[in-house]
């Protein structure tokens, strides 16, 4: 099937799919976003994705399509990709629109809604079953993380950092304590607690860190503490898990070059990394 | 004559100018910009403009063409424009390009050049003659404003911000000190003497900010010292105003619900806009 793009309401191939330079989510990166996965083409966590897309543009004052029609349009746009009956990911885009540049925002303005479907991404399995390295560095970001705003530019040169060195994520670090990862949020365990920083302004309150937090944890009987982590805590712990839409739940066994965890993966992050594959593979 | 707009080495009709939805500059605030101002026809400053541009491009490692080819392309654009015998401004924005999406930029890329000439968008005189208010915020944006990225969410936040309390300008302040405005830098004077915040990772060192210290100030006999500015300090100065390309050098009489200056446009901020005028009109 050819690729095909959600643009304003209508499906329209890929290659037509473009928008204005003077598109404010261009010039300002004034907008915001969600990435959705697809297992066996039904949407994970839609509803809870949207919801917090509603809550992104309210935050920023951008006009927004109540969230039963953005369902309606995510599964209408969905069902013509070639991921209705097989395993990929929806990218929304919601930018603020169109005019004349000018830092004070026009009210009234029309938003510009682009997604696009893709394939999952799926990590390697040798990432869940070795666990992967991370660096960290220090957190550059603005202070209102907890809006999902395509502001990203700092999230992308902490994830090309990690990429030089031969990491899987950059995790940040503001005042000593750590924040999260340049796309995923971290979890900690010590003596099988999970740990994790509570949501502040500084921290993007992921869909994977709820569902550890609200469905998984529950379900093993594991008990979970939202706590500021110092950086030494962090390095000292018994395992170290990332979690995120693509990044799932993804053990970590090295800090910049020193081992963690013993090097190895954990038994808890074994279990809820298992837990989310049943989870996600089985709805 | 028709709008025409810049985009990657062709003059093309406004209405056709459109982006890629996978331009990074639309999905992760990956770019750099520029806004020059041309007066009769001349754009003021442009290499200074333009060097900062190749700067800003290198600190994140956008590829960006030589400075004397975007001197030519600048001027040609011009050329083919309303503003080659008027006021005006040209908006120069360089992307990293388009790539399917993923954090961590691939090497390579071919950037995107896009530039729009508009209207100088000069402010209304009484502006400059009786001074204006101003709002102060905390300081939310990240910590490499030293970079003219397009990343300005929190910028156009802090100016909406502004308008919402019929000031001109929100400055921000960060640990207690004044760092600019969200589209100007600011300063201050005490006993004659210029006084603005040295040009670190959380400034962006204006062009009209380093005219002011490097041109008008030695001109006019006046000493400038960079220093950082505390709240307190600066509610007392004897003077305010601010810099910027179309903000130009604007004195500031109200900071909040206060008062400053005596509420008046003091001798040495009339001096130096007047100064400013002349330099660029008569170029």
């Amino acid at each position: 099937m050819k690729q095909k793009v959600y643009l304003n309401g209508e499906i329209i191939p890929r290659e037509k799919a473009t928008i204005d330079i003077e598109d404010r989510g261009y010039q300002f990166a004034d907008g915001v976003y969600e990435v959705i996965a697809i297992y066996q083409g039904k949407p994970f966590k839609l509803t809870e994705h949207l919801e917090r897309l509603v809550f992104s543009a309210a935050e920023l004052e951008i006009e927004c399509p109540p969230l039963e029609k953005l369902e309606q349009e995510c599964q209408r746009y969905l069902a013509s990709t070639d991921y209705s009956q097989q395993n990929g990911k929806i990218y929304l885009q919601l930018t603020r629109g169109v005019c004349s540049r000018t830092h004070a925002y026009p009210d009234g303005l029309e938003s510009v809604l682009v997604m696009k479907a893709g394939p999952l991404g799926e990590k390697p399995e040798s990432y869940f079953k070795e666990g992967v390295k991370i660096i960290i560095r220090p957190d550059e970001r603005w202070s209102r993380c907890y809006v999902k705003s395509i502001a990203l530019l700092p999230n992308i040169m902490a994830k090309k950092e990690a990429k030089r060195e031969a990491a899987y994520e950059t995790v940040m670090e503001r005042d000593g304590f750590i924040t999260e990862g340049s796309s995923a949020n971290v979890f900690i365990v010590e003596k099988g607690t999970l740990i994790t920083p509570p949501a502040t302004n500084y921290i993007l309150k992921g869909i994977t860190r709820q569902t550890v937090i609200e469905d998984i944890a529950p379900q093993k009987g594991l008990e979970v503490k939202e706590e500021s982590i110092a950086l030494t805590r962090f390095l000292a712990a018994d395992e170290i898990f990332l979690t995120g839409t693509t990044t799932e739940v993804m053990p970590v066994i090295q800090v910049n070059d020193k081992e963690v965890a013993k090097g190895q993966v954990g038994d808890v992050t074994q279990t809820l990394y298992q837990a989310y594959r049943q989870l996600t593979r089985s709805q």
